[in-house]
């Protein structure tokens, strides 16, 4: 028997990037936090601690910061794309770059109804994600969100569901459906390859089409909700070729208010935190090109 | 020598109650969590465990629930100061009542650029929040919010500062400004006795007052900051006496990008997280009315 | 009318300062999280700006890992001490200090059954506290800790509670107990004025005290119990004059098996989060001296 | 073009089983967060919402509580494996189920130099891991456990690393070394195949050589002591065939003192919170059985 180093990865993780574009007096705001990883011949670090071959973690992070002002950031696609071709392409060891980035979102403040040019409170809603992937198979994008906070008072059942000696949950046709969203979407390489994509323009695209899709569909389970959110996005978003969702069912249980008198017909609720249901499914054309490494490493659906 | 019980209050912290108004088809939620204490004559609880003055917390959550139903959600403060009145009312022992509500908000889902009548995505900007105090001196009312973050890439300086043998930092009159507000308003108890408050209508007001400032005013230090907001505040609000302001100063550093040949005015900065520089501060009305016990066991000032 | 400016201070939360002394192959390790503040006649900041008698928080920062070195870290008391009468006999224009302190504990890794010499493990167990203020008014140190989570899984009732038309709870003779107990226990100043405190001996000497009033008392509510705490340490550690609980009821409820024709004498559980009680409470001699601004802008018992 | 669904699992995440053994006065308690999920045909509640095949996550969480009372807790692996098992072999539709937990350590007070029968404290070290999947291919089980934070201060190293453009950090032959550890560990399928393994007797070796490894190692890099830890395991516990380790580097920076007239020969640091290294690796027998489905929706390593 031989003991062998397997799958592995390094790099610097959540370096937390602003950058301010003030080349007017109207200033512009990107605020990441940014992961970087290397992927190749690293074996020997591990084996012998040869370090030959490693480029610092600190050097990753530095060429971050460099890269928000060198190639600039127009959308977390694109940056993190020029990051990840400038480590295959530049740094001689490495063979594959994963480049995962969280964006936070500001809005201008406005002040007497005018907004204002430097000033802008943090929107604290879901949070854009990118997962971009650079190897010798090629370049891999996948745009995401998570903490996708989303509700409906009604439009929801659960019912006909399998029975067994450990079932006593009721059936009810009327609930509160809630959950906290992540979505990650891969596009089809070909669709980014040599031209120019309008990743700001595909992102709340995407978002609005599963707002839309949450909303009107009389859900008949959490699964067949995100199963109409990710087919829909693929339907009416062709660049994009899989959609992955994972989706806790954040439980509001209606509170029995009878011992004190009073009816409460689906209006007061308890907001549970422990335990929730757990969702997990990939959606996804059966033409989609492979893969590969585009989801290596990530949690959830492997 | 004698050991006594001094200051003490017990009650139940954070139950999440949520409400839908559901009179329509077009649905209301609010959404909250809702911390009660009592106070009073509960020295036999602690002495010799006798409870026989003690209304358990359990029962305390349970009229939270109820409330939300028989008296509804109008607003925090006004659900708060029913709570707060029941328990010092009706329920004999009790001769004050303290409740803090946190209340999360939500934003309307638009589909096809109409809004939904029963689907939210959750706003995650700041937590609107009330503090409301009942006892033998009277009604206290205390509106705010937590975890404003706001932030201004100019407009900011930091200079003519106190230099020791410690100092390093240098002076600066351009830089970033970002803080986390959590801000207090206490109302002048006159302003609500026997009259009906549009609670809802202040709190916008008092947040684009406080934004405002911290946009419009070429900032000295985060002081100066903090004393422009609160002052505004008491100016243009005569209900409100108070206002108590803590806010930690989020470092925005500029990164060195000088050994990749690159200038960096400004632009590119990594924000830090600890340490933070911590500022509190209250700004009164010089004639205002006691507070006797309206902020007792807060965090923070006294 | 006129508005002014009240109750103010200023500094640097959370510098986290790590001091390893190696006068010898066998290492030690003091892992702080250190908060400074200064009070004193600051208005002018607030007021138009400026600075003058500002001393940066980047410069306490500074000095505070400054004094890490030069004053060394034999007990977060001692330290904290001496960082406090800096500020106040060094710094002209402060007239306050105030200093707040986390330790993390670490434990030596033990290789082979021998201790290492410059090896730990964290142990995630309860934070030791200080909280240090000097001003004109004398000197004043509370020790405390945080999170020390703690069950008993009988020993432990709650009957003969007051009963209104809101109230479903049943009585219990036999229940789970739990608390995550923050405590925080003010000395004497006397007791340390010119003279050397073992204040590291202290720490666990009351921390088993509070563990064994918890363990052994046939508790017929947790506030009985914390009454018990603090009488029991302030009559045992002759040095401290006041103790001061905050105490979460960590609810264990018992889960219902009968649906599955199991029993369940107190043997199956739900640990819920939220909500939660919580009982606050001070315990004191009766000639305890006074505290002055010690417990100023401290969290929850003003 | 078709869409399909692809890849699913669901299930009841994070139910907080507490376990009390109370059959003589010196009790046991086991503190678990349980999460299960199962695997199968469950297509059509995604496509038309027909919950024919569902058992409901409600009814996965009441088989965990009355699993921990009429199969009891002796081990998390067993625990687990009895729960998925049953899953699998019970529930018709099911296929797969994957069992996900987490034990949180308490340790007996001790009161007068006496283990106390009924009181814990909780430890807040490390929290052990574990993961059981059963489906028709076998059954896999992997221990683990996740924040166990170990640091050297001394006998690490990190030189003749590769240098490009962007690299400014210095090479260090002493400097501290701390990490997070998040390790996994898979069994051979065979060595627990109708055999009673002593699942927590193997817990407590796999920490102590992981420890003893990172202790004793002169470290040239994280990725060297990741190896020997994941190597030793292998080498010395024939029944474990596979390790997975995910380790952070908890940077700790060396304090410039000299702008103080003070020396830092590696004695005062400030621990750092973000960016941070991150290091992920695999380690196992060349002649590992397959996986199969052991790791899939893990988070990291896929």
């Amino acid at each position: 028997m031989a003991i062998i180093l397997g799958d592995n990865q390094y790099g610097k993780a959540e370096s937390r990037v602003v950058r301010i574009v003030r080349d007017t007096a109207r200033h512009e705001i990107h605020d990441l936090n940014v992961t970087t990883a290397l992927r190749g011949p690293f074996a020997p670090a591990y084996l012998v601690g040869d370090q030959s071959n490693v480029l610092p973690t600190d050097t990753q992070k530095n060429t971050a910061f460099a890269y928000a002002k060198s190639a600039g950031i127009r959308s977390i696609e694109e940056y993190g794309l020029a990051l990840a071709r400038h480590f295959v392409n530049d740094v001689e060891p490495a063979e594959g770059a994963r480049i995962e980035i969280e964006e936070f979102a500001w809005t201008r403040a406005v002040i007497d109804g005018v907004e204002h040019d430097h000033t802008w409170t943090r929107t604290g809603a879901e949070t854009r994600t990118a997962a971009i992937t650079v190897d010798a198979t090629g370049e891999y994008v996948i745009g995401g969100f998570k903490d996708l906070v989303i509700l409906k008072s009604t439009g929801s059942e659960f019912a006909g569901f399998l029975k067994d000696e450990y079932t006593t949950l009721p059936e009810t046709h009327d609930r509160v459906m809630a959950t906290s969203l992540v979505a990650k979407w891969r596009f089809d390489s070909a669709s980014f390859d040599g031209t120019d994509v309008d990743w700001n323009a595909v992102y709340p695209k995407v978002k609005s089409i599963m707002v839309r899709e949450f909303a009107t569909l009389q859900s008949l389970a959490l699964q067949q909700t995100l199963w109409q959110m990710g087919r829909a996005v693929i339907e009416e978003i062709p660049s994009i070729v899989e959609v992955r969702l994972t989706a806790p069912n954040k439980h509001h249980f209606v509170v029995d208010l009878s011992p004190f008198g009073l009816d409460n017909p689906g209006e007061v609720f308890i907001a549970a935190d422990r335990p929730y249901g757990l969702i997990e499914a990939q959606v996804l054309r059966d033409d989609a090109p492979p893969a590969h490494d585009a989801w290596r490493f990530s949690a959830g659906l492997a």
